[in-house]
């Protein structure tokens, strides 16, 4: 029996997606060969990167303003470092809602000056910080857009005169956004876009090249760009899969046609959340998730009961982070709404039980 | 019909491992759930992770012996900035047997100094230099133990007082080593031991901690140590073939199993290029590469009808890399003898046309 998937990353991904991407792993195309031991240099996979990073583009509503797209190697945790190496000259801003922010700080402190804007760190990061300024004089500034383990997301972002920095590994392709508004955009694809094992990195060109460093060529976005994303061997499966997964998207109706869907879903998940009685919400109402849901049983001693039905009805992956307790739902895009559905029943049902 | 593939990488996987990689995309287990969209901290895929780390070990002979084996991401590409981050304080020396130890040198040297202590590029690198000093007061000495390009393999390792770090991207697992004198080896897993997307690193433990940088975190070999090759998500997919073919390769006797069938396909394929006068070997005899075997045809009006003849026999994959040109077949453990004696006779049948 397929279960419901409501794991945080690596995450859900489209059935039609994993029959194709298992296939290519026998046999790519019928060319008697598999496309995880072709050469990357083969037209069959320079095809595929091509088309991976056209889609990307095309579903940001990004083509033709400036910007490319690449497909790298080591998580955004990699990007931390790399957006600091190839930007960072006397200082910059980040926003820090919370652990993956406060990561990204961390990194960059190593090379130079950063300051932190604004922090929701008083309340465990459950709210996302208004209201603050950003130096006109800073290099760029840093914000991350879905906080994966707290179940916050940036309703609005703030004007800025500086290039913007997103690491939107969390909820990239799940809303429409003006896309424009950032200058640099990151994400692991293992939420959803892919599997583990490639990053997506999206930059407008003419940020690039204004610090003094000698930037070591494999974290050189110019040199990735100047190599057409194959700077050096790439994942070849994990760029394969995200490319069938944007094609599933785009066939969807792009952005636009999920963000329709993922509405409903935290909906209904929050709706469930609110008027339960056995259950609250973790973060602020207004700057809740819709990717991920983190919610915890008002009386503890009902956990082994929830946890029991939870599995009998088939629902995998809801536990909480550790820093949060609870438990969490993250609903990424190709995670049906009838999963939702299975949730929120058992959810009730524990109700009518209690 | 399944091809005779001698890509230099990616390349050839055994069939069982194709098979069982394949299924576990759409279903890992019986879990219900596709091994690409399972939390990497599931007890399923630690003990994959945790299996592969223990077999690499195991399969070196390094067992016991202060070293840590890591699954990374980056490619070799990214080990030449992370080894000279670790590991150069003032300066390393390096050997520059070809394309991929010239790019290691040029990487270290945006953070110090490097000394080249021999070079072969007066011969377009067709032989591994002998006879040179390494002084005993370097960081590091740096290899490269077998190099795709020009079909050059080092067949004996210089005596040497300080660690010594290796790049056995494209001939680990293939022939049997004393392992222990070397303090860090890596390989991109695309040759002998997986698909593209993960990076093999094997660490003696007690060479780290000894440089005075600040090390940014996703580059530190301690902090990947100390999270059991977890620091962030790892490349699930890359890394659960790795295990697959590690567990095949363990199978057919190790690496002394395997070897014997490298050496049996390395004498077939050697033994045509000098017998058959229509072609020359590139590489020196002494230096030859047991993995890529490079040969050129004396007269290049056959290449048209030797490319027509090659495509019929269903061979895939030995166009010479463009700095050699000719002809490279790459034999890595996964290639069956009977590929290259599909090859041989169609070599042997060119002569009897010609």
């Amino acid at each position: 029996m397929k279960k419901h998937n409501f794991s945080a990353g690596p995450s859900i991904l489209p059935q039609e997606v994993l029959l194709k991407a298992s296939e290519a792993v026998i046999d790519y195309n019928n060319s008697g060969l598999s496309l995880i031991e072709i050469s990357h240099r083969s037209k069959d996979f320079v095809d595929i990167m091509e088309n991976a990073r056209t889609l990307v583009l095309e579903l940001l509503g990004l083509e033709g303003k400036g910007y490319k797209a690449l497909f790298l190697q080591g998580g955004a945790s990699t990007q931390f470092l790399m957006v600091a190496m190839n930007l960072l000259e006397k200082r910059a801003g980040y926003l820090n809602t919370g652990a993956w922010s406060q990561k990204a700080i961390n990194e960059a402190k190593i090379l130079d000056d950063i300051y932190e804007v604004a922090s929701s760190k008083d309340a465990n990061f459950n709210y996302i910080p208004k209201g603050f300024d950003i130096p006109s004089d800073y290099d760029y500034f840093h914000l991350t857009s879905n906080n994966t383990i707290f179940g916050t997301q940036m309703k609005a972002f703030p004007k800025c005169d500086i290039p913007v920095v997103c690491d939107m590994s969390s909820d990239i392709f799940s809303r429409q956004l003006d896309f424009t508004q950032f200058d640099l955009i990151y994400a692991g694809a293992q939420k959803n876009m892919g599997p583990a094992g490639t990053t997506l990195v999206v930059i407008k060109e003419d940020i690039l090249g204004k610090v003094s460093r000698n930037i070591p060529s494999i974290m050189d976005y110019k040199k990735h760009i100047g190599a057409g994303s194959m700077f050096n061997t790439p994942p070849v499966f994990p760029v394969y899969t995200s490319m069938l997964t944007l094609e599933w998207l785009k066939g969807l109706g792009g952005i636009a046609g999920i963000e329709k869907e993922n509405e409903k879903k935290a909906r209904l998940m929050y709706s469930e959340i609110d008027l339960n009685p056995l259950f609250k919400g973790f973060s602020a109402k207004e700057d809740r998730s819709n990717m991920n849901a983190t919610f915890n049983l008002v009386n503890e001693n009902l956990k082994e009961t929830f946890d029991t039905m939870l599995k009998e009805a088939g629902i995998s992956g809801v536990n909480g982070h550790r820093s949060v307790g609870g438990y969490r739902a993250s609903m990424y895009n190709a995670l049906p709404l009838d999963s939702v559905k299975a949730l929120v029943e058992v959810m009730s049902e524990l109700e009518s039980k209690a």
